[in-house]
C-alpha cells in the first residue's frame, strides 16, 4: 500500500491551501490529494460564470497550485483510523501519517415540492452541472432565484447581465440580511432594483410547478411567477459522509468537530473548510458560517499545526464582500442586529466620504462605513462598508482590527496612508471617523 | 479681548482635523482657526492639479468641514504663553484656553545658484502660486523636476499627462528610494519610463541657468538639460517661526518638540502636523517623515488629549501610497534597507498574485507584496505593495498589523474576506502568503 506523510481529501479552497502550506511549511514532499472532480471550480467565482466570465472553463482552479502534490481523481469512501489508511471508490488504498479532511459542503436542499423538475438547479461546485445551467440559461427568458443571500444576489446580478428577467424570492425581510444590517441591505436592494432585478422579500416558494420542466413557482402567498429556470441558493450543509463513516465526532451545526488547532476527535486526522464545525470569535459558540476565506484560514491552521500545535484558531470572525452593479458591499464580524441578539451592549459609529480626494478626482465614489463596538470594553466587534472596489480591503482592515481586539480610540488614532487616487482624505478616512464618532468624550 | 476655548493656528490637514475633533469629542462651541490662506489646497492633491484635476480650483479643501468654527484669515505673529493670547499681523488679539499649533511646513530650498529665476517653482501650498505654475506650464514644452520622491514622481506623471517633456533629476540611485526598496523603485521607474518620463538618478542639479527666466539646468556631471520650467520637490522643513517666538522647544529635526500626548514644552499649547517633531514607532528616535496622514493623526491625538491625557502617540509608522500610470505603490513602516540601517536582524517574505480571482476576471492586475519582519520577535516592521487601486488599503492593513505588533504566524492566519471582483483568491491572498513564506517551520 502506498503511504503519504500527508493525505488530503478534497480539492477546493481548503484542500489546495492545505497542500500548499503542508509543502511550504514542513517541506513534505509526498503529499497526496484525493478529490472527486477532474476540474475544480473557483468556489466564489461560480456566479460570475454566467455573466462576467462567460463560461465555466474560465473559472477553473489551476492544478499548478498543487505543485508536486500527487493528485488522485477518485472518491474517498472509507477511512481506517487504526491502520491510518483510506480506501477509494476505485479500490485504491492509501496510507497516511497525517490526514486533512476538506470534503466541503453540499447545497442545502429545501423540501419544496417540484424541486426535481428539469431546469431547477442548486449551486453545485461541479463543472458539468454548471455547464448544464449555462445551457439552460441560454434558452431561458425568466429566472427565479430562491434565496437572497450573497450567492443569490450575485447570481441575480450576473443573470441580469445576460439580459434575463430575474426575480429573487427571499424569506427574510431583506436580501443579505444574514450578512449586513438593514441600511446596507436596502442600498443593495436599490442597486439590484435599478438594474432591473425584481425582489420579493418576506415570502417563500411553496412549490415549483411544471410538467417535466419547470414553468412556474408558487409563493406561500399564492402568487405565481413564470420561471424558465430556478436557481436554489439557500446555503450549504457540511459534507461529512466520510467523517461519519470513520467515527469522527460532529458538532451542533453538523460539521466535523475540531479543536483550536484543527484536530478532529481522532488522532492524526484534521478537518478544515466547509466540512468542519466553526466557532464564533465573539461567543465561542458554533456558527453556521461557510466561506472560502474561512476554509483557507482553517486549512492554513491545520497544515501549520500538523506535527505540533503552533497557531490557534481563535474562532471565525466571518468576513464577507460582494459587488452589485458598481457598488461593493462588505462586512466583518457581527452586524448590529447579530451583536444585539448575542447579548452585547453596543455603540455604533457611522461615517461616509468619497473614496478618493478631493471629491473632484475622477471615479470618486461614496464609501460608507458602520462600526459596532462593545460599550464597556469599547472593542470593535463588527463593521460594514459599501462603496467602490476598495471596500474589499477596507473590510479586511476592519477584520484585522477586530482580530486584534482594537478599541474605538485605537481605531480613531489608527495610522494609515492616504492618496488622492486611492483612498479617502486623511481628515475624512471613514474607519477612523466612524470609530471616533462612536465615543465622543463629552458623553463620558 | 476675544477668548476661545480652543484656538488653532493653521488651516491645512492638521488644523482642520483638530477643529473637527475638538468640536466633536469635547463639544467645544467657540473654536477659532487662524490661517493665512483665503483658500486652502488639499495638500496631497497638489500634483494632480496639473493633469488629472485640471485646475487648482478643483483642489480646494472645503471650509464647510470647519462647521461652526470661527475662521480668521490672518497671520498669527506672536504668542504670549502667560496671558494665553495670540496677536495677528492684522492686529487682532485672541485669548485661548488651549492652543494647537498646526503651522505646517515650507518647501525646502536647496542652495542651487539660479533658483531665483522666473519659472523655477517649489511646491508651495498656495493657490495663487500654484496658479502661476499652471500658467507657466501652459507655455512650456520641457520641465525638469528636481527630486524623485513621491511628490516629484507624481508631478512628473501629471506633467506627462499635459504632453510635456519631463525629466526627473534625483540624487539617490533610484526614485522613491526613501519610501520603497529598490525592487519597487525599479518597477515605478519602468512605469515612468514607459510613459515617456526621462529619469536621471545619482546626479544632481548644480545650477539653474537662464536670463531672467530659466532656460537650462546644469547637472553635477556637467550635462545641460533644456528647461522651460523647473519644479523643486526635495521635501519640506517645519514652519516653526511662531513657536520659536513663543519660546517652545524644538527637536533634532527642527520640529516643535511634543510629548506622546501632543503637548509642547509650554502648558496648554499642543502641536500637530508638519510643524511638530516626529518620532519613529520602531526606534523612538526623531524622524523626518512629513505626510498629511501623519498630520491628521497627530491632530486627532492632540485634540482628544486637550483636557486630559487619553491616547498616546506611539510614534510614526509612516504609511505612504501613490499611483504612477496604472500602477499603485504603497509602503508602511520600515523598508528592508531602513530596517537594516536601524540595526534590525530581519526576515523578508514576498508574494504576488492577481488582485481579482480567477485571473480571467476583467481588470485583474498583479499585486506584489513584500513584508519585513524582525527575526527574533517575528513581528512585522514593514511592508510594501504594488498593483491596482486596492494597494492604498492593502498598505493600510499592513500598517494596522504593524501597529498591533502582529507576528508572522498571526498574519499568516489573518482572517480576511475575499471576492472575485475585489480581492485576490483566499488561497493566494498576498499579505498572508508573504507572512507564511517568511517563516517556514522547516527552517526552525
Amino acid at each position: 500500500m502506498k503511504r503519504s506523510d500527508l493525505v488530503i481529501v478534497g480539492g477546493s479552497a481548503a484542500g489546495v491551501e492545505a497542500a500548499i502550506i503542508g509543502s511550504r511549511q514542513h517541506g513534505i514532499d509526498n503529499i497526496t490529494v484525493i478529490r472527486r472532480e477532474q476540474k475544480v471550480m473557483v468556489p466564489c467565482g461560480i456566479p460570475y460564470i454566467f455573466g462576467t466570465l462567460g463560461s465555466a472553463e474560465k473559472n477553473i482552479l489551476s492544478d499548478t497550485l498543487l505543485g508536486d502534490t500527487e493528485l488522485i481523481i477518485d472518491e474517498a469512501v472509507s477511512i481506517d483510523p487504526k491502520a491510518q489508511s483510506i480506501v477509494t471508490a476505485g479500490g485504491k488504498a492509501i496510507g497516511y501519517e497525517k490526514l486533512i479532511l476538506a470534503t466541503g459542503s453540499q447545497p442545502a436542499a429545501p423540501p419544496i415540492p417540484g424541486r426535481e423538475l428539469d431546469n431547477v438547479f442548486t449551486v453545485r461546485k461541479d463543472i458539468e452541472y454548471l455547464q448544464s445551467l449555462e445551457r439552460a440559461l441560454d434558452y431561458a427568458e425568466t429566472v427565479v432565484i430562491i434565496g437572497g443571500g450573497f450567492i443569490g444576489v450575485e447570481f441575480a446580478d450576473e443573470c441580469k447581465r445576460r439580459g434575463l428577467n430575474v426575480t429573487i424570492v427571499e424569506l427574510l425581510p431583506h436580501c443579505l440580511l444574514l450578512n449586513c444590517d438593514e441600511e446596507f441591505c436596502i442600498r443593495a436592494e436599490e442597486e439590484l432594483t435599478k438594474r432591473g432585478v425584481k425582489i420579493i422579500c418576506g415570502n417563500k416558494v411553496s412549490a415549483i410547478l411544471g410538467d417535466h420542466r419547470v414553468k412556474e413557482v408558487e409563493l406561500a402567498t399564492g402568487e405565481r411567477l413564470k420561471a424558465d429556470v430556478v436557481i436554489i441558493a439557500i446555503g450549504v450543509a457540511p459534507d461529512t459522509r466520510l467523517a461519519q463513516q470513520a467515527g469522527l465526532e460532529a458538532g451542533d451545526f453538523k460539521g466535523i468537530k475540531v479543536d483550536l488547532y484543527g484536530r478532529t476527535s481522532v488522532p492524526n486526522i484534521f478537518a478544515a473548510g466547509d466540512c468542519a464545525e466553526k466557532y464564533s470569535f465573539f461567543t465561542g459558540k458554533p456558527v453556521g458560517l461557510r466561506l472560502a476565506s474561512i476554509a483557507a484560514h482553517e486549512a492554513r491552521i491545520a497544515a501549520i499545526n500538523l506535527f505540533e500545535p503552533r497557531v490557534e484558531n481563535r474562532g471565525a470572525i466571518g468576513v464577507f464582500s460582494t459587488k452589485i452593479g458598481d457598488i461593493a458591499f462588505g462586512a466583518a464580524g457581527l452586524t448590529q442586529r447579530a451583536a444585539m441578539e448575542a447579548g452585547f451592549d453596543i455603540v455604533v459609529g457611522r461615517a461616509g466620504a468619497v473614496d478618493k480626494h478631493p471629491g473632484s478626482m475622477p471615479g470618486a465614489q461614496q464609501l460608507q462605513v458602520k462600526l459596532v463596538f462593545d460599550r464597556m470594553s469599547r472593542r470593535l466587534i463588527g463593521g460594514e462598508a459599501s462603496g467602490g472596489v476598495s471596500v474589499g480591503e477596507v473590510v479586511n482592515i476592519v477584520a484585522t482590527a477586530i482580530g486584534n481586539g482594537m478599541t474605538a480610540y485605537q481605531i480613531a488614532t489608527l495610522q494609515i496612508g492616504t492618496h488622492p487616487a486611492l483612498t479617502a482624505s486623511p481628515i475624512a478616512y471613514q474607519l477612523i471617523d466612524a470609530a471616533e464618532r462612536a465615543f465622543p468624550s463629552r458623553d463620558w
